[in-house]
């Protein structure tokens, strides 16, 4: 089953410990397509400007995504620029240029509507719940947000929340959408404000599903080397929802292994600035992480 | 095969978001020797002053710990007072007497130094290194630390690292120690200074275990309300050591189990303040939580 993603694509100047890249590829309709790609076809929503050159279009029909999608407007592609510390978790935004971004309006193509699996990207949530407006009956609606939405669009975002079966956060904003200190307490009312499985990402401690009857807790792939940990929570969603498309089955089983192929695609994405890592990698070595993790963690 | 604990015996005036207590038993060897007796008969050493109550001898007696080794003399018993925030992760120390504990010189005695497991409690690495001398041929040296003896005791900190199999701090140690922002080089650099198993403890986010070859990582077992975090890294080693004694055989195996095992006697131990929860503990529930951590992690 296919997979449709609505967000941005931007060029990204990024700023980390191990080294910089100025205006590279970016945005997280990007980084999810190229992880989803692994496992499933991926329809593209999402805009850029004129000056979105053609090879990065190329690149994306290349690898089977397509882009029928993906509007090309008047102005400049979104850009944003960020820098991150020695601890990683987090980018500090040094500047944000919306650009053509600024009055995106997502659009699903007729061809896209009947579509299965949709990701909701980290949009403003009005634009979110009109996607699902456009969608016909998907099987399973995936919703990432951030926390400038949770501080300017709490009620928008509570509206989207009562549409979505999987909402995907990470701990901090967990913690904000909830005012609760503790992930539990946080994730059993997260539950009961819509979406039946909660998956939170913590960044090197890695990532807890919850559902209303169970938990599931993976740690992080142990990486010695973080180039980049831009996209890191994009290519998550992607492993995850490319994952569930291409089981077509939606269970605990089947939940428990899209998380580790998440944690996978991430773990991978943060070996290399930009797309790159996800752009050279094989599907065996996909393979041969998801076995590593189960000696990580098998007792 | 026994255990011996070398470490602190306290009264503890704790606060935390959830409740306080007033000089209620504590310190490093009686949180180790009631976690670590549901597997195995446990010797204690320790030091406490003439106002430490009969009742609370006959307690450990009670639970089969041998307090041959529990020095009694003239002066008041340590005492420690802290508060602990909304994180839970660290306690703010509001006053310490270290009493008796100030000239704590322990001493093994005659019967117990053919003690196979010895755990050296969180001391003064000096006497740490006293006490393995004292010892015939132990089968495994396990070694706990803190951040007040990497600062002020390195150069015999890290002779102690020569001595000992395995060294159990938490995450913000393991950094402090080494330098290093990234927990698996620090690792790596840690094995490489003697112990050939070390095991992080990260609270909420849960336990890496790390040996040249291998990682293990385990989640925390999920909780709603910590009441009291005091003792945690005690009960988790109590449980740890104590299950490698009971199992008799050490190998990447009965290491992994034991990593979850002292994640259980952890996880119990906060529930309640000071040893409370260990002392009405029963060993079917350690037995029942142990299968959660399965279910928790299968995929």
């Amino acid at each position: 089953m296919s997979v449709l993603v609505v967000g941005s694509v931007a060029f990204d100047s990024v700023e980390t410990p191990l080294g910089r890249v100025n205006e590279v590829l970016g945005g997280s309709a990007s980084y999810f397509s190229l992880a989803a790609r692994f496992f499933t076809l991926v329809q593209m929503v999402a805009v850029v400007g004129e000056d979105f050159p053609e090879e990065n279009l190329d690149m994306f029909r290349k690898f089977n995504i397509n882009i029928q999608g993906l509007q090309r407007v008047e102005g400049k592609t979104f850009r944003w620029q960020g820098k991150y510390g020695t601890a990683l978790n987090e980018a500090k935004t040094l500047n944000t240029e919306l650009n053509v971004f600024e009055n995106f309006r997502p659009e699903i193509p007729d061809s896209y509507q009947n579509t299965d699996f949709v990701f909701l990207g980290n949009i403003d949530p009005l634009l979110q719940k009109q996607v699902v407006a456009q969608m016909k009956s998907p099987k399973l609606v995936i919703c990432d947000t951030m926390n400038y939405w949770i501080e300017s669009r709490l009620p928008e975002l509570r509206e989207v929340l009562k549409l979505v079966d999987i909402l995907i956060i990470n701990d901090g904003e967990a913690r904000m959408l909830t005012d609760e200190h503790n992930l539990n307490v946080a994730a059993k009312k997260i539950i009961e404000w819509g979406p039946r499985v909660l998956v939170v990402k913590k960044g090197e401690y890695g990532v807890s599903m919850y559902d209303s009857k169970s938990i599931f807790s993976a740690p992080a792939y142990p990486l010695c080397a973080v180039l980049d940990p831009t996209g890191a929570g994009d290519s998550f969603a992607g492993g995850f929802v490319g994952f569930l498309a291409k089981s077509g089955e939606i269970n605990n089983q089947t939940l428990r292994r899209a998380v580790i192929y998440g944690s996978v695609l991430a773990s991978f994405n943060v070996e290399e600035f930009s797309l790159n890592r996800l752009i050279s990698l094989k599907y065996s070595e996909i393979e041969e992480r998801f076995l590593q993790f189960k000696q990580l963690t098998e007792f």
